[in-house]
């Protein structure tokens, strides 16, 4: 198998370089074909990776990048001010063909600028939206945007709803069926920009547009890309983490109000323990930016070594499937 | 205590009358001071409460109306179409005072179209809201707009506020926290209407304003009352619900992979079931019109027998609290 070689963000995140160093060399270990460029403050990487045992040095390469860009910082700011950063510096080896891919779980406001500073959007794409796959009783659907985009017109949700069908499939759904989440499934229902979304996607040829999808249809497993703007997909994403959370503890709590409930809790346990990580995506694999001349990879901040390398994992995919080059492709036909 | 008198649209809902006087008559049974008045076909009514022993009907009364509107009629043809709609002439029983509430199962579009026309916004509200209480981990936050209003200006959502608080405190919550529902919790987030009513909410004297809310901080219990578009509101709900059922269902199938796992699942059964209607609260209790010269309440569609009581219980409350004229007296000091 071809080499790939992924460029690491490794000063992102809540737990910074101290978790994403062994979790990216731990990838290297998984993945034989695997080449990664760890990106930062040198001397605390090359510390690091010296602790781990057994590293393979042939496939790890440390990039020197002497800033940082905080969690809180404003994306304005970071693309501004920081022309040294670790994150900026993992994007430019994607744009000089030292990388195939970035993953970073760094300060995602600034993430998507950065990105779209420098790899710049496919043609034809105004802006990239942020996807993961979110779990449903079906199996998973890719919901986008999740909050790269707060504000969008019909002409972007339509792109998302393009972007998001070339991803499913190149993830190894056949046909995805598309759909555009709303407050009903009745023509009248929805806002503007989703009634005239709406409009464009029943002329898309090649797309398989479903019509309307509401909440519970999404988790029902009813469309395989459900697409919205970013500020109800963030919401829909995050209320959803919260919920299955809250659901989780009150799970814990039920069983531990009596003797009876807490023998059944005990042996509960592991099932709960598997659900939780089920329900929380984008918190344990990362999300996707897509339309992009570039493949970026967001890893949650506050994952942990097993989320970031799952992030790695995704990164790996879409390289595999070329998938910024099969959207180029796709694209031409069904944008407008 | 003071009769209370509750107008019946006992034509609505995906069961019907079959479903809604019986539920309705058991609370006459539950609260002594109850008078109810069901709107519809008389004869249809009539025959369904001879059917049901030990009925008190001094305290029952049979409306005649000889239309219904459909579950998924267009709220405009209800509007001009039906004067003589079991939903409007139990709302036009509330307006005319024989009534101090309506409880209605049918097309919310329609019950929140004929509610304004025939009872009209309380002084300063252009319109009404709804409102209904999720769980959350710390008890429960009254979530608004939940899908009357897809598209909102920063003075609507300000509104929202306002009447979300005064309900609130009506219910039993001192000093409630008014949270607005964004992608973020840093001033720079969110769309051009949510900060515009951040600017209106810090201003608002004798609000509890709180700032910024994300979805997980609403599951952790953050706010008692949080504010959001009717489009946001109403995904949000039907994907809680959504996802609660999910979980359900999966946390089943888990219980069902090995004989262990399936003596677990028989004990844990019962919880299982408590908290799915715990989850669906919507479902389960229904939904408050606020902001109308008059109590609307929306009980689910699917609501079955127990729904709808939960939702006549809801209206008794507003009526004991005397919740449009509290909205009225503190919407003088607070709005604009």
């Amino acid at each position: 198998m071809a080499a790939s070689i992924i460029a690491i963000d490794a000063m992102g995140g809540d737990y910074g370089p101290r978790c994403i160093v062994p979790a990216s060399v731990a990838c290297l270990a998984e993945f034989p074909s695997l080449h990664l460029v760890l990106v930062g403050q040198a001397p605390l990487l090359e510390e690091l990776v010296a602790r781990i045992p057994a590293v393979d040095r042939q496939r790890l390469q440390i990039e020197h990048a002497s800033e940082v860009i905080a969690m809180d910082e404003r994306p304005a700011q970071a693309l501004r001010g920081k022309p040294d950063a670790s994150m900026r510096v993992a994007l430019e080896l994607v744009r000089n063909g030292r990388a195939q891919a970035c993953v970073s779980a760094g300060n995602t406001g600034a993430l998507m600028a950065l990105s779209r500073y420098v790899l710049k959007t496919l043609p034809g794409i105004d802006r990239p939206a942020m996807v993961s796959a979110i779990p449903t009783a079906r199996g998973h659907c890719h919901l986008l945007d999740l909050g790269a985009n707060v504000d969008c017109s019909a002409e972007h949700l339509y792109q998302f709803a393009v972007m998001g069908a070339v991803a499913a499939e190149a993830l190894g759904t056949a046909r995805p069926r598309v759909a555009l989440l709303n407050v009903g499934t009745e023509d009248i229902k929805g806002n503007q920009q989703v009634k005239l979304a709406a409009n464009l996607l029943q002329q898309a040829e090649g797309l398989n547009y479903i019509g309307y999808i509401e909440g519970d249809g999404l988790y029902r497993g009813d469309a395989d890309v459900v697409v919205c703007d970013g500020f109800v997909g963030n919401i829909l994403l995050k209320s959803s983490e919260g919920l299955a959370s809250m659901i989780s503890s009150r799970m814990e709590a039920l069983f531990n109000e009596s003797l009876g409930a807490r023998i059944v809790g005990v042996l509960a346990l592991p099932l709960l323990r598997r659900l939780r990580t089920e329900l929380t995506p984008a918190r344990h694999n990362g999300a996707s930016f897509l339309g992009l001349q570039g493949i970026v990879i967001k890893s949650h901040g506050s994952a942990g070594s097993d989320g970031f390398q799952s992030a790695i994992r995704r990164a790996l995919i879409e390289v595999r499937e070329n998938l910024p080059q099969r959207l180029h492709g796709r694209l031409e036909h069904l944008l407008l």
